[in-house]
Order: C-alpha cells, then sequence, then structure tokens
C-alpha cells in the first residue's frame, strides 16, 4: 500500500512570493500535481482553458458544486472559484501530493473537509514596503489596481494563524528550502505511511518464528 | 519572544538505534537538553547520579510524584523510572527543546500531558534478526537477558502506532537525517512560533500608515 497523498495548501497575500514556490515546488517533485482551479471569470489573454483555469460558465460551475464535484468553492469579486474534487482523490491514493495556490477561504474549506491530509502553509512578506515594491515591480498594473491588491492583501494576512506553518519570505531560496523541509517529514508523518503496517506484520511474524 | 521549546520524544526496542540517534542530534544542535531520568533502581558500575540518571530512593521517588514534580512515570521490572518536570518546562520557555530517550509508557504521558509541544518519533528496526544481531554484538549480555530484552521489544514495538512519525532504521546517516528534517520542520509549526504575533503586528502597523 502507498503512501497517502498530502494535500499541501499555499496561501499569501499577492506579491509574497507564493507562486514561484509553487513552481519551484513541483519542479522538485514532479510527483506533485498542482490542482487547476475552476472559475466562473472569463479567461484573460494568453490564459488557456485547464491550464491557468478550468473556465466554466456560471450554470456549469453550480452544477458542479451542487453534484459534489467541488472540494471548496468561494466567490471573489463577483466571480466563482473552486478546486474540482475527482483528480485530488485519485492522486491522494495514488500516493502522489497536490499542491493547492489558494486563497484562505478555500484552503480553510479543504482543511475542514480533509484534516489529517492536509498540510497548510502562509507565506508573509518580509514588509508591506517590500510587498508594495514586488507588485510594483511586475510593471503591469495601474495605482487603482495595487490599492486593490493591497487591501485584499491585508485581509488575506488577517488568516496567518489558520495554517499549519507560517514562513516568512525573506529570501527566496531559504524560503523554498525551510518549504521542502515541511513537505518532507509530512510526508514522513506515520498516519500518512499507511505500508508500514504491513512491515510491523512482518516484525511481528519473525517473533512469533523465533 | 522566543520560539516555544519542543519535546522530542525518541522510543524504540532495545537496539534499534534510538541512543545513537539521540547522542548524534544533541551533537548537531547542543542547544537541545537531554532529559535525564530519576530511577530507584540502583547504579551500576560507571553510572554517575545525574548524568546516566537520577538516582533515588523510593520514598524520595514517591515524595516527588506526590507533589507533581514528574512528568511521567512508570514501573519497569520493579523499579520506577520517570521524568523530573522543572527543567523540562524551563527549557520550554526558553525556546530550547528537550530530548526523551524513553519508552511507550513515559512517551505516552507525555504526550498526554503536554499535546501540542510535543513531537514523539518511534525507531523501528529493519528485521528482528538484525535487532538480535545489534543486542548481541554487544557482547555483553547472556542469552537470557537478550531473550528477555526481545520480549520486550516486541510489546515496545506494539506500541508504534501511537507516535506522530516512525522511522525504519536501516542506515543510520539516512534515519539521522530524516529525523533532522523532523525537528527542523516541527521547530517551524506556527503553533510554536508565538513571535510571529508581533511580526504580524507590525505588518499591520504598516498597513495603516499608509
Amino acid at each position: 500500500m502507498a503512501r497517502r497523498g498530502l494535500l499541501i495548501i499555499l496561501s499569501s497575500p499577492s506579491g509574497a512570493g507564493k507562486s514561484t514556490l509553487a513552481r519551484k515546488l513541483v519542479d522538485w517533485d514532479p510527483d506533485i500535481r498542482f490542482s487547476v482551479s475552476a472559475t466562473t471569470r472569463p479567461p484573460r489573454p494568453g490564459e488557456a482553458d485547464g491550464r491557468e483555469y478550468h473556465f466554466r460558465s456560471h450554470a456549469a460551475f453550480a452544477d458542479l458544486v451542487a453534484t459534489g464535484q467541488m472540494l471548496e468553492h468561494a466567490e471573489v469579486f463577483g466571480n466563482l472559484y473552486g478546486s474540482p474534487r475527482a483528480p485530488v482523490e485519485a492522486a491522494m491514493l495514488d500516493g502522489r501530493d497536490t499542491l493547492f495556490d489558494i486563497d484562505w477561504q478555500g484552503g480553510q474549506q479543504i482543511k475542514l473537509a480533509m484534516r489529517e491530509d492536509v498540510v497548510s502553509v502562509f507565506i508573509l512578506p518580509p514588509s508591506i514596503a517590500e510587498l508594495d515594491r514586488r507588485l510594483r515591480q511586475r510593471g503591469q498594473d495601474s495605482d487603482t489596481v495595487i490599492a486593490g491588491r493591497m487591501a485584499r492583501s491585508q485581509s488575506e494576512i488577517s488568516h496567518w494563524a489558520e495554517y499549519d506553518y507560517v514562513l516568512v519570505n525573506r529570501d527566496l531560496e531559504t524560503t523554498f528550502a525551510d518549504l521542502l523541509t515541511i513537505v518532507q517529514a509530512e510526508r514522513m508523518r506515520r498516519a500518512r505511511q499507511p505500508q508500514l503496517a504491513d512491515f510491523v506484520r512482518g516484525l511481528n511474524a519473525e517473533f512469533s518464528s523465533r
């Protein structure tokens, strides 16, 4: 029996480095499956259905929720976002971890539903000045958009204490090394190693045959 | 406010490598305090009071228990063993981890009393044949003593599923690396980082002053 796959939840305010860390984690272990969310918001230029998001109509999304096919869902700025359940459960049974790049609302729902299978990590910026700088550095967004993001960042940060682990991203390499340590340790938890029961049965058989 | 010190419980049958792993862990971080147990059994040649054990009379031990000065205690082969409470609590508040090399009875009591502050690791031998070989290799003990130890090993192994982590010690360096990963990750748990609350207060002050 294989190890039971983990659900790794990574949350942070926009600009704290979450997406870079998520990408590095999947590069480190390509067996980690990145959960692609479904959303009712329209695709932006360059986004492909099934890659950035599964783009769904409001009616189709509501149907997925009503038939229990979403692990979590939440409304953000009038659009629905959610994580499809089936691929997550398939990966778990297959011993593969799933990585969720989601906000506190989704994280909270998954934690409540899947409890012991979840490890949640919140990434904090070293300072708000640095968060602001990183958001502006992208150079894509207007001041109004950035102000909106900062307001949302404050709300997101207010949920830091609901996470199992909290890392302050002062330096990307250090933070990534810490994230790896967490993932490696969590994989070793006894509750995630059902094959150990077989191993101990083997030891007991050895005792009996002495 | 410093990190809250961990209580690291290491249990295993005799000969599975627990003592070597404990020594390596303290060598790796000398700030980890090794919990010296109290016992009513008489000292063996070469053992010093306060180093291997705190040697106490039956009456003195009973008094420590009655006055709440023992974190846990249990009787093994007619002798009492237990972990003094005061140095553990002092280390915790000081942000220093305490390492316990104890059996499942002591581990269970500490886990029940100290819950979130505890991380417990059980070390399994790769096989019973190998456990037997390691016990005989020491060359100090009679067959009768070894048979007694093996019976006790089977009983100790039966409690493997009560631990947070279980490692099979096939190779000492690999097992030690895994143990280090566990200790490093557990130190990063949010609940053990009270200074994060101050850090987030600072971020909120930054938001307010914008």
